[in-house]
């Protein structure tokens, strides 16, 4: 893997349940990620770094009150472990992620800014969470996925490494690249049509079945300018739009109306 | 399952990649809940319903392009399979949710929405998406889990299932629920102390350890506003605070500058 840090991406995951992680190594875009080396997974269970009988992980929060936070010993050993680890694998430091609700919120910019940065080690809580001291001592950042309560952060560890995996040179075919490459980086999507030409009475679009590649990529161009327009306002505030897009989604913005 | 439809949550999940949801059946808070009955899910893949040699499940989008859609006649009849299913298990029509990059962000509030009212079908794409005109037929709605591209819907699913079922009665111990109900939902969590007293010469804030439950209550208060004015301003924005809150804040502030 040292020969391609610099390519690829190297995760060390820190988790309490780390065949959780299965659900990306072994299927679709990032299970070929991991099987051909361009993505590189390692796990650290903190459980691993428990010496006491019963193996414990969790423990209580000074103060009192309901719930437990993760023992701060075996969450160290573990950090640390894979701290190392990622010094050995790719010659660099890693970046050490906290995924938490009070982290910074996760979009596709701060996805770009993680996948093309050092090897990163990412720390999923459980319980109430991680002491404080830990954060100050052991991580550089804390990352949010979105505005919901989730019952750990294995799912959005996944989400961060699914997403960054993306971005790795290779991982995807040329066909899907291409389309995220496309003008619309940061639009919706416009609609999408497949056979039969008919379904329920609604048919395809006529523009698409007319060979007029112009024609249909400037559809297309209005069709996700217009739904951004619609659904999402917030995208295209402060976004400068070409002429043409400018033209294009007048033209939707009168149709619709 | 049919008597537990009104405290439970139904989920049928229609997906390419139903192994992947092993990671919350099997592990976990949502692990427990499905072996307790409490959430149900059950699975239809696309691919069981395809006829052909090869079980051929994407097909070629009209206009051409890059990419790949879902084949339009696996993937319908994987929905109405899961929606007939559902009225059978819980006597309700189910709410059809595309997880999809054009939707509705999910936050906190939308989970309240969709773990509270009838069952759900749940419909992870993959590849560029799905036609427009089953959008239209069989979509009730379509929901997003933040501005972030993933490889496809199934992480978005567990994340909205996780979220959901956290909310369902019985679900969560008494101690994790507690804390969910306390006066700072919608506030980012104050910071958590466990063993030891001191940790790289950091030590735990010493009301933590006066006993005094009262100041210790303030205290926590005081964090999770301060921490969320300071990191997240705009969920404060709008919000009444209560007088106590209201101080709290002006002195964490105070001490702040
Ligand atoms: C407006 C959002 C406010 C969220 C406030 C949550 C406060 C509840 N604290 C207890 C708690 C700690 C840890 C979790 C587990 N969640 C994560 O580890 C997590 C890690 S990243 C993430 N992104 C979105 N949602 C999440 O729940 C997460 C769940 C509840
Ligand atoms: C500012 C966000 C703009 C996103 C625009 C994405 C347009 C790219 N379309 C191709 C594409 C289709 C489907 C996917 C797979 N994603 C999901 O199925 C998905 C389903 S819910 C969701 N929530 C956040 N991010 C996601 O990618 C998803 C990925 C790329």
């Amino acid at each position: 893997m040292t020969e391609r840090a610099a390519a690829g991406l190297w995760v060390g995951v820190v988790s309490l349940f780390p065949e959780m992680f299965e659900a990306i190594a072994r299927h679709g875009i990032t299970g070929r990620a991991v099987a051909t080396g361009r993505v590189a997974l390692e796990f650290w269970n903190p459980r691993d770094h428990a010496t006491d009988r019963h193996r414990t992980v969790d423990d209580r929060p000074y103060g009192g009150g309901p719930g437990m936070l993760m023992k701060v010993d075996t969450l160290r050993a573990a950090i640390h472990a894979a701290r190392q680890r990622a010094v050995e694998a790719t010659g660099q430091r890693p970046r050490v992620i906290y995924l938490s609700p009070q982290g910074r919120r996760l979009d596709q910019r701060g996805v770009q800014e993680l996948a093309s940065g050092p090897p990163l080690v990412v720390v999923a809580g459980r319980y109430e969470g991680i002491d404080e001291r830990v954060v100050e001592a052991d991580i550089d950042e804390e990352w949010s996925i979105g505005d919901y309560v989730l019952s750990g952060g294995e799912l959005p560890a996944m989400v961060l490494i699914d997403a960054a995996a993306r971005l790795v040179p290779g991982v995807l075919g040329h066909q899907d690249s291409a389309v995220e490459d496309s003008f619309n980086a940061g639009l919706l999507d416009c609609p999408h049509y497949t056979r039969p030409e008919e379904i329920d009475g609604r048919r395809v679009p006529q523009v698409l079945l007319s060979g007029n590649h112009g024609a249909i990529r400037r559809w297309r161009i209005k069709q996700s300018l217009g739904r951004t327009w619609l659904r999402r306002p917030d995208l295209l505030e402060g976004r400068a739009l070409s002429d043409e897009q400018r033209e294009l989604l007048a033209e939707f913005i009168e149709e619709y109306a």
